[in-house]
């Protein structure tokens, strides 16, 4: 066969990041088989469903089974009931978001990857460290990226004012908060800043609130929209999977306000179209569990499971502040982005780590060349088994 | 806001098909309120899914809600136990498929949509008439296509033979069979000359096979890899939405053998890529209820469903051979496309049943240019409104 192949695919950087991790801990685990290894890395909820949630999507795969219940093809933006019921949400939160302003999907990787199918090529802007996907999906579109670096300096938050000189017009700006990885959160007036620079530039931003229910302090926005300027400026991304545990169960949505324009463009007709051709809508029972999840008992249920999550990331950072350790995250966010002591690198971290103490956390690496000496640290795991490591890294750090 | 949006999307067709349709029915209704309308136009199932599938996917669920069974991430490519499935569900077929090369997602129409990120521009060859995803998500691309028509004379299945001058060297052919809309099937010997042609000119196949599950007849290929050489040439993209009845469920694959590359480039690693970048795996409890009908009791439960939908199409075809009227499909499929009588066109036949015999079928020029004088309808309805469409029909053609 000789066809032309995607030659941007060469441009992304094979990192094997969990691979890699994945082979060293198989490694040290033949050498060491009694070993009690805590795994603190990979950022998948371990909580089960709550049984509001749990019982919905049982109701919905019932009812697909009669005949006068049965549903075929959903809407490709989503039902009506969970567009409604994410309004709803969003009204909570204190902003107006009309249900056909809300785009259902199977994730938030799925729509932060399929966005830019529906872009030119734009100068594009992402923070380091970050979310792989922002950089990878593109790079596979041959798109120019710039970086801003999160530092220790700025707490792993830069802001318009750190680009580099240039004049940045109609840039597409990636931004992610509370962030993955480091826990680090936006307040409103760093916000505020990216906002007017996005209107200032006719820049657009793409903004990944998939930890916004880990917010735990005012002044902390919730949604982009809490910020004047943003229905002009801003897609906002979403998910269940960490507000309602549903990393296994795939549901996240994007809001694309009809303010949204590039020139006479609308972007959220162009995302209408790039979703009615490329995708067929979420499964029932999904969306049945989704809405579930935002009842109030719902709520209440993820709430608690959520509280859970973050007692154990004070755990871990209550340690830090007693080591007299840098770290960001932990109080907004199930993440915690901890500098390696005595300037280490991340895998050099992560080595002693597993060999001293067995705890398994993430190179910062990973996460782009910003993150070269620090570590990630989830709070996703089991009480018992945080509290064993934090007893653990007591002794060593 | 001033940023680049993708321009191609402005050549894409609006044809609100789907949108025109509803708009003269309710205009219909309006005037008629208590007219019986019965709907024959969309392809969706209607009969509830099978008992054995919704109680593995209510399993599934429960696990779900327990500590011990609860599942997060799934594996980006599919599980192994679907994708163990359905490599015997090949097997079964008599050809050999790993279980590696089967990369399952939520439906056939994302696969279909987003392969084209893997590739580059090429040239492009649709059939014509067509399910709109090829043409549209290329479009979306830049690719420039060629059309190949299907007509009277060839039956609705153009050959290779038919294409217009030019070497053809390196393109990508999306092929459907049983044909979304025709119903037409390829035989042995057709299938054959594609993927020669496709072998000899270095281009590559996207074979759609969702309708595979409706072939009765012999000597028509349930896979395009019974034929010699297409491990070399050939993509196959399936889906459980009409073998299964799970257009509401959203479960579909993707075959890419290691064989098939394009000079160094293996087409498998560019999917797998692009996958584990924008896509994040189906929902478990869809996986386990589409392992559930690749079951022996699935399978039986599901081709029960087939056969009742497979008799409606054949009172249908009954009738258009008692009445003389040209069609193809029907046999193999659950539509029935054909030719408008006395040479009227699709739109003007949409709106004469709609008018007298109250039955709403799909204008055959929704599909491209080629279907301007056909008409298709489908077998997906009850029995009962069936029985009666044909009655109605027997008055009026």
């Amino acid at each position: 066969m000789n066809i032309n192949t995607n030659t941007n695919f060469n441009n992304i950087k094979q990192t094997y990041l969990f691979s890699e991790i994945a082979a060293r801990v198989r490694a040290y685990e033949a050498e060491h088989p009694d070993a009690k290894i805590i795994r603190m890395g990979i950022g998948d909820v371990t909580l089960p469903l709550p049984e509001e949630v749990v019982n919905a999507m049982v109701k919905a795969c019932q009812e697909m089974g009669v005949k006068e219940t049965f549903r075929g093809y959903p809407p490709e933006y989503g039902y009506g009931f969970l567009r409604d019921a994410i309004s709803i949400h969003y009204a909570d939160l204190g902003v107006s978001i009309a249900p056909d302003s809300i785009f259902v999907s199977d994730g938030a990787k799925s729509d932060l990857g399929n966005l830019v199918d529906i872009f030119g090529n734009n100068p594009v802007i992402i923070p380091d460290p970050v979310y792989p996907v922002y950089v990878d999906s593109n790079t596979m579109s041959g798109n120019k990226i710039t970086y801003i670096n999160g530092t220790k300096e700025n707490g792993f938050l830069p802001s318009p004012a750190e680009l580099p000189e240039g004049d940045h017009k109609g840039s597409v700006i990636y931004l992610c908060s509370p962030n993955n990885p480091t826990g680090a959160v936006y307040d409103k007036k760093a916000l505020t800043a990216w906002v007017d620079f996005a209107v200032s530039t006719g820049s657009l931003i793409i903004y990944d609130s998939a930890y916004e229910a880990f917010i735990a302090e005012d002044d902390i926005p919730h949604t982009i929209y809490e910020i004047p300027g943003a229905y002009e400026c801003a897609i906002e991304v979403c998910s269940f999977s960490k507000f309602a545990g549903f990393t296994g169960v795939r549901c996240g949505w994007t809001v694309i306000p009809d303010s949204l324009k590039s020139g006479e463009a609308s972007i959220a007709a162009l995302w209408k179209r790039r979703q009615a051709t490329k995708f067929n809508g979420v499964s029932y029972p999904v969306q049945r569990a989704a809405e579930a999840a935002l009842s109030d008992e719902g709520i209440s249920a993820c709430v608690k499971n959520i509280n859970y999550y973050k007692e154990n990331a004070k755990l871990i950072t209550d340690l830090l502040n007693e080591k007299g350790i840098f770290y960001t995250g932990g109080s907004n966010s199930p993440y915690v982005w901890l500098e390696c002591p005595e300037g280490v690198g991340s895998w050099e971290f992560f080595d002693k780590l597993l060999n001293e103490v067995q705890i398994v956390g993430t190179p910062g690496e990973g996460f782009g060349k910003g993150g070269d000496r620090y570590f990630r640290i989830t709070a996703f795991g089991s009480r018992e088994n945080t509290m064993e490591a934090v007893e653990r890294l007591r002794n060593i750090l």
